[in-house]
Order: structure tokens, then C-alpha cells, then sequence
């Protein structure tokens, strides 16, 4: 086992009505005047932000909206929200979304502490040295963003996917209430199961050495996303599938299971968010494509690990079989696993080995993922 | 699933020469003098001692020394840690050793800043509002104190093992190397394996409705014990075994696996308290005695999820096989399993059902555990 730091000061609030505690919890961190970010007009329908601003009111804090963030979120709208952030003198963020509000919400905190144009600190130019607290609401669970200190964005000039990551934008408070996932559609369920399980394998099977302690509580998490899935998808009201699902998003990105883990990458992220910055896919369906072809390219470096996946998880006897079992699961739920599904032909893929090629520097796994090795997995997922 | 908050703010810095950071880490917390407590004087022999006045040194911080907390503490030792803290003003405390040193730790920390007797607060005549800023190098894996909030000392006039519980006490940074571990004998090893699986049972049997997500962290955790137990049998200088079973042993006890589990109780932990408390047996060989005894008495209120403990541990079909392969693994590992070899005789019974039925009242399961129960259960592990 690797040595670690284990450092998560996330406070999370789970469950039914939690969202009422937003209020006091924002009291509690001295905080006057919110940015509110969010992403469809849908939480207006639905009541949320009512009850949001009545207890934002309750409290005596002032609130400035920020809508319309998007789903692969664009740094056109970060850097909107710090313009925005830095006018109206707001204390703190409150994120009420998905994965792409919390990731806007965590830039745009950084943001307002840096000088520069916010994209720095995505390109490395710049590091992150403070940001302003950060609260959230979740309403859709896949990304762990709720418990950790990292964030995805697109910057859709450059066609760059990329990743910031600091202690300074863990979220103070996360209120997870699977309630308010219930309105989640079929497609983005079976994406989100996707996107878990990448979370979960990336380390799994690319460490340099896996210890059984840390497997368990992958295959563990695993197997609850695969269960609870296939539950919800029989009844989508399911709460208590609906809440174990939530729970293990959560915990398989905050820093639980790789703990001790040491010498892991993240090459179907780093391929997939080629997918999702030049075809704007969705990051989950994009994964569950890259996932299996990646698997067949790769299993052969680690045979021992592949085995306990297809043993624990599938219970079939080899590599190969879980990969394949894998594939079928992803297809009985409806999450794409072909290229073709996502409108991606064989013209496209040197342009996107171009974008992961950059995306592989920025994960540090460069010389691994030649274009070459990038075009054989491609080519297997077409 | 059940409602729940999760925050967990201490810092665990894990592995190899970890404790080389003791003086960084309460620099950084603008710590000028600290109350660093002990056992036995081991840590003076061994060095670890040296190193850390040399890392306080390093750092400008004053060292005031309390030595002598013995196993099963006592709050006599306590009260006098709490005098010498005031007296000698120092703004936070050390504690290097196991969970006795760091439950001392605790309930001294909390201590100096009541007005009254330290021992008000474990039998809920005061709250804790607030304690002095704690530090903790472990070196004995089995209580988790180290990333939570609780504490159990014993008072040797009334004979009562009791705890207290508050987020003031959370330790704000842990160090555990495993390495400093290897010194721990044979006996304590077994002993502190019976604890962890102590901490993971009493909740996976005895909540109103356990989830499958933290049943499968249950299950993952008290099979690395079982395996790392065994390979630490062979040899005590395993450390990838020595270094998961650490691990397991916090994670069994910060919050993780109890997340969203209601309802529970510690039924076994209230009856081992009378033993340690009258007897001073080690608190693991209390467990790994009361715990078979308890199940073969319960084990029919929750068939499921014995026959999910029996199949996922013991690869048995039965809850009574489970029961008796856990009792027999505990044999094996050379814990022991009847009260007899803890030199407690039927004529001690009850005195040992007082004292239990003082206990289940402090658990807030007195309804349950008639005295009726109580003798049954003990009668079973003679």
C-alpha cells in the first residue's frame, strides 16, 4: 500500500428534504450574498429554486442568479459567472445541478481569486491558491464533484476538455437528496451508471499495484451501481436504489477508494473528453463507448486484476469474459458502446486522436497513449 | 437509506516515516505547546519518542510530557492530564500511542474546557461545547479513534466504561504508520482484529434495514482483517498486510460504513464494557468472547442478514455455520471465545449483568437488554 494523505472536510447533507438546510448552513459560514448557478430553467418548474430563495431569504442572504449552464460545461460561461461574481460582491457559490453546474460553480470560485483569464489554471499556467466557498445541491448523481476538489470544463475554442484541481474548491456543504434525482431521464441514468463505474475502474485496473482492500470497496461500489441500475430502471421512483446509487457516486470519487493506491491514470477520461469537446456527447454515454475498447486494448497488462473483475463483479472466469459481460450489461441498460451510436465515423477519429493526444499530456500518461495505441482502441469502439 | 450527515475533517497522513510531519502539521495549526500523552515507556526505548520532541524542537514547539495511560484508561489519569494541561497552558494536545492513549487524549482535550469534574462529561451531566486542538500518532491499529469523534474511558471508583461523543473531538490530524506497528505483540494483534470486526458487526446486524452498498463495505472490510490477520500470523513483518489491515481498522469506525444506516445499536460493545471494566480484560478479548455468545442469541431477529454475513465472510450457507466459523476463526487466531479464559467464573455473572444493565442505559438499549437476556447471553460464553 502507497502512502497517503486522506483529507475530505466536505460536509454532506443526505436525504429527503435536506434541501432545507441550505439556509442555515450558509448562515453558519458568515455568507451574505450567493452566486447561484444552475443550468435549465428546470429547477424553476419544479419548486427547487423556490424553496432554495425562500430559504436563502429566511436568512437574510441576498442572491444573484447565474443560469444556463450546460451540460460538457463551456469556460464562455465561467468566465461570465466571475465577471458576474466580482461585480456584485457575492461571499460565496451555490451550485444547484448536475456535475457541470458544480464544475462552473468551482472555476468560477477560483476564478474570482485569479488575475489572469480563468483557462490559466486549466492549462497550468496558473495555480489555485484560494477560491470562494462553495455550497451545492445536487440533482444528478455521476460526477462525485459533490466531495471532491476537482472540475471538468470545456473551452469550446480551443476544443480542450481539461481538468483544474485543488484542496480550495472542496464544497463547504453538499446536500444529496436522491428525491430530487427522480426527475432524471432514462438516457442520463444509464450515462451516470457509466460514468461511476469509469470513476471506479480507472484506478483499478492502472495502479501499479492494487491492494484487495481497496479492490473490495471498488468491486463493492460496482456492483451497487450495477444493482441499483437495473433496479431503477424497472421502477425510476425507486428511492432506496435511487439513494444507494447516489451514495456510491459519491463515494466512488472522494478519495476513499484510492486511498493507498498508488502510480493510476485516467485514460478513458482522457480519450472520452476528446468525444465530448469536439461532438459535445454526453461524458457518461462517450464512456461507456471508450470503456470496453479500452478494456481489450489494455487487459493483457493486467491479467490478475481483469480476473478479479470478471470473478467479483460478473461472475464469469476471464478477462475476456468480463469485458464482454461489461459490454452486454452496458448495452441491456442503453448506454451506447459503439462510436456509430454517438453519429462518430471512421473519418473522424484523426482529429480526435489529435484532441486526446493533448488530453494524455495533461493526465501525464503521454508517452503510454501514442497515437497509434489511441487509434487501435478507437478502431475497436467503432 | 436513511438520512444522514457525513463530515469527517481529520487528516490522515498514512505510511512510511509519516510521523517525520508531526511538527509541520501543529506549526501549521499555530500549536506553541503541546501535552503529549503516552503509554508505557516504549516510545522511549524504540526512538519514536526522540523523533518527535526533535520535530517539535525543529518547529518552536514546547513539549510537556503525561506518560503512564494504561490500557482500558482511567479517568483518574484523565483528571490529571487535564491539571497538568492547565497548569502548563498548552494549546493542544499529543497523543502517541493506541486507542487507550488516544481516548485519554480526548477526554482530556474536552476536559480543560469544563468547569467541573471531566468524568460529568461521560455521564451526560455536561455537554462537550468545545476542546483543545488534538494530534494523534498511532501505534496500535483497532479502535479508530483516530478519525472519529469518540472516546471510552474507564472510572475505576464506580467501575463504569462509559463514552462520550462530539464533533470537537475529531483529531485534526492522524498519523498512522503502519511500520511503527510491527512492535505490537501476537495477543493485541488478535485482540485488535475481534475490535474491528466488532465495530462492523454491531451495526451490519443490529440496524432496522442495512443497505446493500454499506452491507458490501462491511463485508470488504472485515475480509481484509480475516485475510491480513492471518497473513500477519505468519509473518509480523508483512507491512502491504500490516498497512490494509491499519486502514481497515479507521475505515471500520469514521462514518463510512454507518452512513445512511439507522437504528443501530452496540449491544456487544455494552456488554464487553462490564468485563473490561470490572476484570481489565483487553477490550478485543472481551469482544471475541461476548460477540459468539451474543449471536447465537440474536442471530434470529435478523436471519437475513446472517445469512448474507455467513455466505459473504465464511462462504457458509447457514447463520448458525456463520456463526460457528467466526467463533472458530477467532479460536484459530488464538482470540479467545469463553469467559472462562478470561478467568471470569459463573459466580461473577451478577456482578457482570449490574454492571451491564448501567451500560445498555448509556447505549439507549436498556429495553432490550433485560437482565433476563443479559444472563443468557453470558451463559453461553462461559
Amino acid at each position: 500500500m502507497d502512502n497517503f494523505t486522506f483529507f475530505n472536510p466536505t460536509t454532506i447533507e443526505f436525504g429527503i428534504g435536506k434541501e432545507q438546510t441550505i439556509g442555515q448552513h450558509l448562515a453558519a459560514h458568515g455568507i451574505k450574498k450567493v452566486l447561484l448557478c444552475y443550468g435549465s430553467e428546470r429547477i424553476k418548474r419544479d419548486g427547487l429554486f423556490d424553496v432554495v430563495s425562500h430559504k436563502l431569504n429566511e436568512n437574510g442572504i441576498e442572491l444573484v442568479e447565474l443560469g444556463g449552464v450546460v451540460s460538457n460545461p463551456v469556460i464562455s460561461k465561467v468566465r461570465e459567472g466571475v465577471v458576474l461574481a466580482r461585480a456584485q460582491q457575492v461571499n460565496a457559490i451555490l451550485a444547484v445541478g448536475g456535475g457541470s453546474v458544480l464544475d462552473s460553480a468551482k472555476a468560477i470560485a477560483a476564478g474570482v481569486y485569479y488575475d489572469g483569464d480563468v483557462w490559466d489554471l486549466f492549462i497550468g499556467k496558473a495555480g489555485i491558491e484560494s477560491a470562494l466557498p462553495l455550497f451545492t445541491i445536487l440533482t444528478l448523481a455521476a460526477t462525485g464533484s459533490e466531495m471532491n476538489g476537482a472540475a471538468v470544463v470545456t473551452n469550446e475554442n480551443t476544443k480542450e476538455k481539461f481538468f483544474i484541481k485543488s484542496p480550495a474548491l472542496f464544497p463547504k456543504v453538499s446536500i444529496v437528496n436522491p428525491q430530487l434525482m427522480q426527475g432524471v431521464s432514462r438516457d442520463y441514468l444509464v450515462y451516470s451508471a457509466a460514468d461511476i463505474i469509469a470513476h471506479l475502474i480507472e484506478a483499478y485496473f492502472t495502479a501499479a499495484a492494487h491492494p484487495a482492500l481497496q479492490s473490495r470497496l471498488v468491486e463493492s461500489l460496482i456492483n451497487t451501481v450495477v444493482e441499483t441500475t437495473e433496479a431503477l430502471l424497472i421502477n425510476l421512483a425507486n428511492y432506496d436504489a435511487r439513494a444507494q446509487f447516489a451514495w456510491a457516486a459519491t463515494l466512488a470519487l472522494n478519495g476513499v477508494t484510492t486511498a493507498g493506491v498508488g502510480g493510476f491514470s485516467f485514460p478513458n477520461h482522457a480519450i472520452e473528453h476528446a468525444l465530448s469537446a469536439l461532438f459535445n456527447v454526453p461524458h457518461g454515454a462517450g464512456l461507456s463507448v471508450i470503456i470496453p475498447a479500452w478494456m481489450k486494448w489494455y487487459h493483457a497488462h493486467n491479467t490478475t486484476q481483469f480476473e478479479r473483475f470478471a470473478k467479483n463483479v460478473f461472475n464469469v472466469a476471464t478477462p475476456e469474459q468480463g469485458i464482454i459481460a461489461l459490454e452486454q450489461w452496458f448495452n441491456q441498460i442503453g448506454t451506447p458502446t459503439r462510436l456509430s451510436q454517438l453519429g462518430i465515423k471512421d473519418a473522424d477519429l484523426p482529429s480526435i486522436v489529435n484532441n486526446v493526444r493533448s488530453n494524455v499530456h495533461g493526465f501525464g500518461i503521454a508517452d503510454v497513449y501514442s497515437a497509434e495505441v489511441v487509434i487501435t482502441i478507437l478502431k475497436t469502439a467503432l
